[in-house]
């Protein structure tokens, strides 16, 4: 894929001024109460699965993004009797951590490309000292709708993809039959790869990179579908290195930039594989609410299925 | 109210041992896949409500509780071209913030008294080099359920409770009433004085204290009625100061230590309460995903209430 | 004073190009071998004074800086016997802070003017994710020399100086008469205006602003005389609001841009005062070394006066 | 060495109440003014050394020390107009860090033993809420005295001591033979291994441990100099892992808890050693002030030599 292939796929997927020149959120508008309605609807034993690895100084960064840092979790009070000897004692944490270094949503102004983020909006919208004045993660109000796993890997009847697999739409397609669902508007489609896998058995530097996901040829097809939101169970989301030589985020840079898109990396999809397997459902209520950080550029999120 | 009768009622809501001794998580064992589904069921328009506070500098903490650090979002990368002139570019951020600074939960283990957390364990359990051995907020899986409304405000026929104003068990039934429900096992009961729309108007220091809020007359009654946890639009949880000279936080004491019952503060009940009464239905499926921080004893959430 | 005033001030004043295209640090250069030995040779008593304000959440900062934050301290570790039960027990700490939030020095790259910082660089070579790569702190090697005491206020007999005092070349001079001495080449000169009296009592706000400072025409005093480097014992350094319409952060301006000349504000020269005055003597050896934060813009810094 | 022998030592070196029962800061009573004066004294050519690592993400901690992080610097605002477009534009920074994570102080409250720190006091006066109530790192004034140089690594002939050398007294007095002088009350003893040699070459993992260091049988040694403070070029202070098997951070507990002195770790001698070697002088002014952070078991520390 030259470049100029690049800018064609951008185009065709470009949602700029699809929902006024004033949104904030994107795809995520294709939610509508009817979407929430229907989601709420796919549920019918009560059983969840939480999707979010824990959040400590064993997580999942290994100083290889600067400055994104694992959190660090201090206590600012330990059974305090903060009202005097005796009386009823307090504990209390602060944290300090990247936005970014667990399972987390990518916001919309993650990524600009060529001076630009999502909406034609100018990228220098976004300052160290405020942040992202506008797409900031703080706009986008909810995000619960219908999830629908795709577990890629199980389509390939492997447990992991192995590492220069680049997930290609005849993979979506091949897990959306494996499921026996198809992809909708409005839903937040979760790629599985197998490679969180790594992370879990303690292999942090394995699981970073290389590492199997997205290619490039999948923008189009989650466009199609108005998805509302991708999440995979990677560092990088898409396939790194990159399947084009040069070709960097490229992914990155049309869900975010061209489609207003939010991404979601490193979720833990292994028990949602094992419960969507078990239920012999691969659609359920998802629940992925960012946390309100004001101008930020990502959130850490707790997404939980429902079935 | 003497210490003796304090410790009565402590006898009363008691739950230690009640779901084993190893548990960690307390009443919301009562929140099963059976009421989970129930709950779902509850949804019928798909209307979208969010219940968090801002994230930033400008939140809720006014240094009144030592530590406790409004979040401090700082930028790592702007539109930085990580892999050189010309390729896309990225921006990332961290924070550092006190986790119960914002719309949170209090976990389990938030307070001791007596030298005990919740389930009889001892409260040095929790040290400052690893937080909570036991009863961290990431021993809690997942937080979704039915979520009630308790306007009590609303119940008074006033927009907002005096200062003075302990909330008893006849103002949440007069708010059963209104909402012409009745709480049941496994729910999430939100009790709304409309405090927090002195934050919203920017009056920081009038929001804090002193502060109506829960009256140590009413665990017996979300004890009795088996609900699952408990939030409020107000600072402190509990009426402060106190009702009874001396009684510090003793709702805190008898939620988290001997009921086991998480607590939410600092929840945005105001458009909430508009929907309530727009939608005639003060019911909804409730999500309110705590972020899995090892060992911590509070947690950020972003809430949100499906109609 | 009109801008093309300004910019005449600028000109004059401008050290660019005077230690070279490369040279990283200003006025530091002045410092040499034989300076630091003339300024150990003031050293008769060996009397000392600390000059850094406590470093704590009741620091100085009040929100007026956005993200400016007093430092946060937690423990991570408290009597912690980290080998076993019985081995010897330690305490660790982590601190989170604003570089400039208390008694610090600015770096060269603090402030940019026109696109430009220091020696002539763009302004740009100050990023997010790497801070300043020219100029940062730490390449600030070593700040010991000759420190003077300029008692501005003594000289007024008062003990503070009013708010809207802009410090003038006459005051500096009167200064110099009060203590008997000449500022020369290489010095750090420290003018005391009174104003951290109100930090002292407790008065924070009374302390930020209004502020007496320096006057826009005092850099041409110290260019002058080949000062090294300047610190007062207020927050915003120069007089607050600026004496002229618009004119902000001019003194800043021609100090760190123009010639290369670092700046310390929230130092605590009032137990200096009162020991000059004792010692009858306004030069002593000081030492005031930034902590070396790779790309920082600004430092904490502990100075010490030695008589 | 038994147990009963460590005792014997900590009886012997035991300098509690020496300076009173209300002393804080111990064996840096013994830097009088005499003391400083004939530091000061020193000064012959004014060349200067700096012995601080550079603090960044890129520092000396790898995870071994849980909580102890690296600096992690981030812009608040980078070239910001904040008085509107066209003005004087400001960059700003904040840090979060481990104390001890770089070059630093162990403050006399770092280690406790058997339940007490210095001058008798109970180690439960230090509080994850407050930190160290008594002998806190604020608590010292000043640390500015004549230091030494004991280059032991050259005194053996070699660059760097293998891992498993302990520093024994016989070490230190050749090295004070080859200085030519003799260590005397009120000096800061500079302890070199040449061990930093490996961080500076890139090798963090090997400069951490096994990592030759301080025996156990020094503490006697400098007791009986009445030496000020001690530091080294190495992460443990002591040779690490323990020469005695069991005996986990005894010369810690000997010097802070019995002694009352101020331990320094990670400083880099390696440019010291070079300028002794040059000057043919090995000792000098140094000035190595605390950053006086209040309650906290240690700090940063950005040390300067002058010759």
């Amino acid at each position: 894929m030259a470049a100029p292939e690049f800018l064609d796929i951008a185009k065709r997927v470009n949602n700029w001024g699809r929902w006024g020149s004033d949104d904030e959120i994107g795809t995520l508008n294709l939610v509508t109460d009817e979407v929430v309605r229907a989601a709420a609807a796919t549920v019918r034993t009560g059983r969840r699965v939480a999707l979010a690895v824990p959040l400590s100084q064993q997580g999942i960064q290994t100083g290889l993004i600067p400055g994104r840092v694992n959190p660090l979790h201090s206590m600012i009070a330990v059974n305090w009797e903060m009202f005097g000897p005796g009386t009823v004692a307090t504990s209390d944490d602060v944290v300090t951590m990247g936005l970014q270094a667990g399972t987390h949503w990518d916001a919309l102004t993650h990524i600009s490309r060529a001076g630009f983020v999502y909406n034609g909006r100018p990228a220098d919208t976004i300052t160290p000292h405020r942040g992202a004045a506008v797409s900031g993660i703080e706009k986008i109000p909810y995000l619960i709708s219908r999830g629908v796993l795709l577990d890629v890997a199980k389509a390939h009847g492997v447990d992991r993809l192995p590492a220069d697999h680049a997930v290609v739409p005849a993979d979506l397609e091949a897990a959306e039959e494996l499921a026996g669902i198809e992809v909708r508007a409005g839903d937040i489609v979760l790629v599985r790869t197998g490679q969180m896998q790594l992370f879990l058995a303690g292999n942090r530097d394995g699981y970073g990179m290389p590492t199997p996901g997205l290619s490039v040829r999948c923008p189009e097809w989650f466009h199609a579908r108005n998805v509302a939101a991708v999440a995979t169970d990677t560092l990088t989301f898409e396939i790194f290195p990159p399947e084009i030589e040069g070709m960097w985020l490229a992914v990155h840079a049309l869900h975010l930039v061209e489609m207003g898109m939010l991404q979601g990396q490193n979720w833990n999809l292994e028990p949602l594989a094992i419960a969507c397997a078990e239920e012999s459902r691969y659609e359920f209520l998802l629940s992925a609410m960012p946390e309100p950080f004001v101008g930020a550029t990502g959130t850490p999120v707790a997404p939980v299925a429902v079935f």
